[in-house]
């Protein structure tokens, strides 16, 4: 196979017209087996090589910047004519800023540090084996998303990064957007000497390709979906695939009776309030029953303009506040929206995280060391956190650069998942001559 | 619920009926719920608690030899009966010593060190978070094996030590001594403070809870089968619980044109024939058509009564070697059988690896560096070596300790699985009343 071929866009109407009437499955063989193989071409670039492709196709997609805002303006005007809503033509909409800040992501993800090849340990054995345990791509994601067309690029570039094709397949709202950043990608990778294949966009919006996806074990080998809820579900609750994600973010904070109060304010009111919509804000809030100052603490929510629904005692604390129902313990609201309880101590504290935390990330507010550390190892959740705002849930703010989402699964990488979360490891055993006796 | 309630052997009658009666997604259910609350209570136990308790367990092993060897008796009794073949007896008969053997090696497991709390990396962000990543362990364990008794206590020993919970399915074969080495070692977990249900035996042999194992996502965190090809196969189609588990080992060994006459002979002697049933021994041996002393390898081979099948270069070079068809290429014989291909150079093994493997362990022999890093990087499979026997691919031998098991898989844990391979991590994230801005 020739991995150099052009992007799927310039190929001749009746290559075309024959791949549309593949079936699902045979498709998503066909690709998967085209991305494996421009996997093995792009396990032997070099770091230098691979940065230096993700910088050219961050030019490219600069230069493409007209193709793609006209075709961005396509999708936007069949989106107004279905009606979607504003939230999700925000979503999709981009413009020369926007685009800018994509190709900007791109060009920062070929800075961060390559992996691959990195020693995770190594050992010698009495016999004088050599044991080393290196850094590899997994080899073949499936990304799945929805009408952020941003999704298209910055997986991309993650994915390459770390030596990792990618099956892109993004929603259809989103498609005429897609297919020209990801052809504008292409073109700037193959420039750079790297095999097309490596980065993929489905090329139907068949949803039964999702499926096929979905079911493709051996031939993709892990898929991250990257959207609302409603897709995480059907993905975790359909794919044969290994699966990387998190369903909720229900993230708590527990304000324990030794919290500093102003700090147990502010930080409060930002793990709220300073962006409601992702998966790291703050959701449900616990309030010691002991901790003297928990109308301070609730007051500049509400003067913020946050909705409170509060079980009895917290009902107690403020007339605005709202009655909580049993549902509320188990939503993620991703909006100006927050439940309530009071608690007697860390032990019911802990007993209402095990209860409905999402596993994602929950912090505790306390000046005392013995409530914070034992805070710190029973709570279950990707990321616990002792007085600090459950906002930095992010792994730009980790520093471990951009993230490809965040995972509360419990297997191969927790929390937010970056570049080493894209990569498995071989051991390389060096010998001379040993034979087991 | 109470974890100290004494194991199942000692249930009422009633109650007995009682769990017989439920349907097999029921029953995983519950025993999964006991399972993840005694994890929850193992978690809180140190690393001298949980060592303490192996060896009480290994100790109340010993003391119901008994017991056990009556229970084992009865299975090979109704075995026998039943015609099963010499093999399986032999892999299910327990006699004094290979009950040392078994409570040694739970000795042995509560020596090794504890992963749980492992600091794999931490940083100080610029803001002053302080950020950690410890294991943690995965939670609760699902182990589907055969006939080999052994298994009951190893698999439990290993999830113990790690901090997981265990629910053991074992064969039918087995049954009654399972039931005894499950009680006696309960018995000994219970004694030193640990909680009952963190070591559980599937109480019925009803083949639909199988089912019901590999499909309790959510309630049982990790599924590894141990035993044959078709137990593996069943399980990775099957479950929807992620897999730890290899289906097949054909590993091969590469004699480079650069080999050292002398180590090509005897690595491949030993790769072949020191054990030929386990799943790190050699399957295909490629030989380079450059290398001058082909037939000095084979020889030994062929005299130590080993079946060889060879592609028609290979065949030229003993009248003992038997024509090999394309299946037995793709052929984990686990016996003293051997095929063998002639290659032209190195690009055409690694081709040849890169159709045939099954990412288990894979070795080149040659005095030549150049074409030692290239297969060491270019051979994606979870083991690589370089002048070493291919029987060397053993947790123990890789000193790990003790292994759950080896895995081709490409996500989580790959090669020996041991204990580190049983836990996950946790971020712990430490501020000062940090909010992000």
């Amino acid at each position: 196979m020739n991995v150099q071929t052009a992007p799927r866009e310039a190929l001749p109407e009746a290559r075309r017209e024959a791949q549309e009437a593949e079936t699902p499955t045979a498709l998503v063989e066909r690709l998967a087996r085209a991305g494996r193989a421009a996997q093995i071409q792009l396990a032997r670039l070099s770091d230098a090589q691979k940065a230096a492709a993700l910088r050219s196709a961050a030019q490219a997609l600069r230069d493409a910047a007209p193709e793609v805002l006209a075709a961005n303006a396509r999708d936007i005007a069949a989106a107004e004519s279905n009606g979607l809503t504003s939230a999700l033509l925000d979503r999709l909409r981009l413009d020369s800023k926007r685009l800018d800040s994509v190709a900007d992501a791109v060009a920062q993800v070929a800075e961060l540090p390559d992996p691959v090849g990195q020693m995770i340990d190594s050992s010698t054995r009495p016999n004088g084996l050599v044991l080393q345990r290196l850094r590899v791509p997994i080899g073949l994601i499936g990304i799945i998303y929805e009408s952020r067309p941003n999704v298209t690029a910055d997986a991309a570039a993650l994915c390459f990064r770390s030596g990792n094709a990618v099956l892109l397949r993004g929603g259809s709202e989103a498609v005429q957007s897609n297919r020209a950043i990801h052809a504008a990608l292409v073109r700037g990778l193959v420039a750079a000497g790297a095999p097309a294949d490596a980065v993929q966009l489905v090329p139907v919006q068949d949803r039964a390709v999702v499926g096929a996806m979905l079911t493709a074990a051996g031939l993709i080998d892990m898929i991250v979906p990257r959207g609302g809820k409603s897709l995480v579900a059907r993905v975790q609750a359909d794919a044969r695939v290994p699966v990387l994600a998190h369903l909720d973010g229900i993230c708590h904070t527990y304000i324990h009776a030794a919290a500093d109060p102003a700090m147990a304010r502010e930080v409060t009111l930002n793990a709220k309030m300073r962006r409601t919509g992702i998966c790291g804000a703050m959701e449900t809030l616990l309030l010691d029953a002991q901790f003297p100052e928990n109308q301070a603490v609730i007051t500049p929510l509400l003067d913020a303009g946050c909705e409170v629904r509060g079980d009895a005692r917290a009902q107690a604390l403020d007339p605005r506040i709202l009655p909580a129902s049993a549902q509320d313990w188990d939503t993620e609201y991703l909006e100006a929206i927050l439940s309530v309880a009071v608690v007697d101590g860390l032990d019911a504290a802990l007993d209402h995280i095990a209860r409905h935390s999402s596993h994602h990330t929950d912090a505790i507010i306390t000046a005392d060391e013995t409530a914070a550390e034992r805070f710190l190892r029973e709570v279950d959740s990707a990321i616990v956190m002792v007085n600090a705002s459950t906002q930095f849930a992010d792994g730009g703010e980790f520093g471990l650069g951009a993230e490809i989402g965040i995972a509360t699964g419990r297997l191969h990488a927790r929390g937010p998942v970056a570049l080493e979360g894209l990569t498995t490891y071989k051991w390389q055993v060096r010998g001379t001559g040993q034979v087991r006796p």
